[in-house]
């Protein structure tokens, strides 16, 4: 099978039928309108086997997680997902990987409404790379400036849990019943959560290297340092069967592939997160607030502030 | 240095500054706005070493033909290039090379008022993954479909030229002073002739596999076929004096990544050519006409039509 009868086979299905591509999957390029009064929303992002994900993953998780992690950005922005394009290295066209990739990620835009528009397959090392659209209604984007002295922060779900399920997953442990392997292999972009933050949130980032990393680049460029609360981290009951507390805590903290969100909200709208958090369908906590002088701090359980180190995972550092 | 540092310093230049981009690089994704009355054209492709080019080639050379593949994609729909993401994947953070990728990235960008409005940097064996957008009056994009029986076939500057450069490459000549070393690190794309067919071509198709193989796609599900006048095919000087003419033939008929365009134009709009030539900067020539029946044909020197192979490069086959 070559590369066009590949793409026919698994890929021009194209995910969701949505009214606003002209044209799909099969021209030069695709052809799609975006809505008056909107605004485009665009992120790539790519993964690389044995850097992003473990060579051995299910390629349905694979397939999954590289629509995933796009669609992450997106909703940090409080788009809407609307059109993806993949672009595809194989070592080899082997089908059985390929119905499994094209499953998981077929799966994730037919549950945000995405329709894939465009694509490349190309022979080489497994990478992936795919670009992904949203749509804003103009003015309406969420940004990572824009956090004030003050601000509260929050973080969605359970940050931790993924890094905690690659770790089983590492060692050998790849049932899907394991909440934590589910959350690394299956996660979900926290998209109703990003709309429910149009007009709420002063800053918005998405967890992917890490809550710590993550959380400082809000802090960039505003003069401002944060501090957190340890013992206000939400930590799930599976990562807690599994960890000690501190170990827990560590993941949380530290630990990447997240794909929740952080953002802060002005005192003045912090009435505002309980229908934020009945939209979202996820849990939404508060973990610290935002200082006036720079710096990262945690408040521990005993009520002592120190600093801490946001480091969090780099590629060539 | 690190992804960030890496970012900053070698793409946050941004290439061209344009004023619907409201949000480019820096933030989890870039905001556009598209305007009014106009849709998007979107295409990703991905360049990997070793496959699409030599892994010896000049990173300028990389840099430039990982956008051109794109902008080609785009000239094909009639679109004017806009926005670009940009996700790579490199095995070691090498500033000579990065800073060779990135002049001539952004030189072929700010060559089309192109914004890099994103992207991502990870580590891993080399790949480089090009999304680029373009923007079209709505209904205006040029198809792959549309050739009618009668039709007249054109094909833009010098096919073969980028192939019998490859060749000279891998026998290890890399003087750009060389025509056809010149066409295939620094390929043109045909926008100001894509923009021009705009109403005046009945079908359109970016030539990246060979003429014959993206030729094939234009006769593709319309019960039509084409015969080519072998004498008529355009061959530089500079391919002639490096090969008979029957190699510099089959390098114009099957030879890949030139990134000019074949196209197709009823004979009614026949008379409008002289001003696309004229816009397109660059030689048109008739090679061809469409027919009725399937099939691909091919008139020799002596007026014998014989039916040819329409096989280009393809992966995995």
């Amino acid at each position: 099978m070559d590369e066009f009868a590949l793409i026919r086979r698994y890929f021009a299905s194209g995910g969701a039928a949505r009214g606003d591509v002209v044209l799909g999957i099969g021209d030069d390029a695709a052809v799609l309108r975006v809505p008056e009064g909107h605004e485009l929303v665009v992120t790539t992002d790519n993964l690389v086997a044995g850097v992003h994900f473990p060579v051995t993953l299910d390629a349905e998780s694979i397939g999954y997680r590289t629509l995933a992690a796009n669609l992450s950005d997106l909703a940090a922005m409080g788009a809407e997902p609307a059109w993806a394009l993949l672009a595809i290295t194989l070592p080899e066209a082997d089908e059985n990987w390929l119905e499994r990739f094209s499953r998981g990620f077929f799966r994730l835009a037919m549950q945000h409404h995405v329709a894939l528009v465009g694509g490349n397959v190309a022979h080489g090392p497994l990478n992936i790379a795919v670009t992904a659209h949203g749509l804003i209604p103009a003015g309406a984007a969420l940004k990572r400036t824009g956090a004030q002295p003050g601000d509260a922060i929050f973080v969605t779900g359970h940050p931790g849990d993924a890094a905690a399920g690659l770790k089983l997953i590492q060692s050998g442990h790849t049932d899907l019943r394991h909440a934590c392997v589910q959350r690394f292999c299956f996660p979900e972009p926290r998209i109703a959560a990003g709309v429910a933050l149009r007009g709420v949130a002063s800053s918005v980032i998405d967890v992917s290297d890490g809550l710590l990393a993550d959380l400082s680049h809000l802090l960039e460029g505003g003069n401002i340092g944060a501090t957190l609360e340890l013992a206000a981290l939400p930590l799930s009951a599976d990562i807690l069967r599994m960890e000690t507390l501190g170990a827990a805590r560590e993941y949380a903290l530290s630990g990447g592939d997240d794909y929740e969100l952080c953002f802060t909200v002005p005192q003045n709208r912090l009435s505002q997160l309980d229908a934020v958090a009945a939209n979202s369908g996820c849990r939404v906590t508060r973990i610290g607030t935002i200082d006036a002088e720079s710096g990262l701090h945690m408040r521990d359980a005993n009520g002592v502030v120190r600093g801490v180190n946001p480091a969090g995972y780099r590629h060539f550092s």
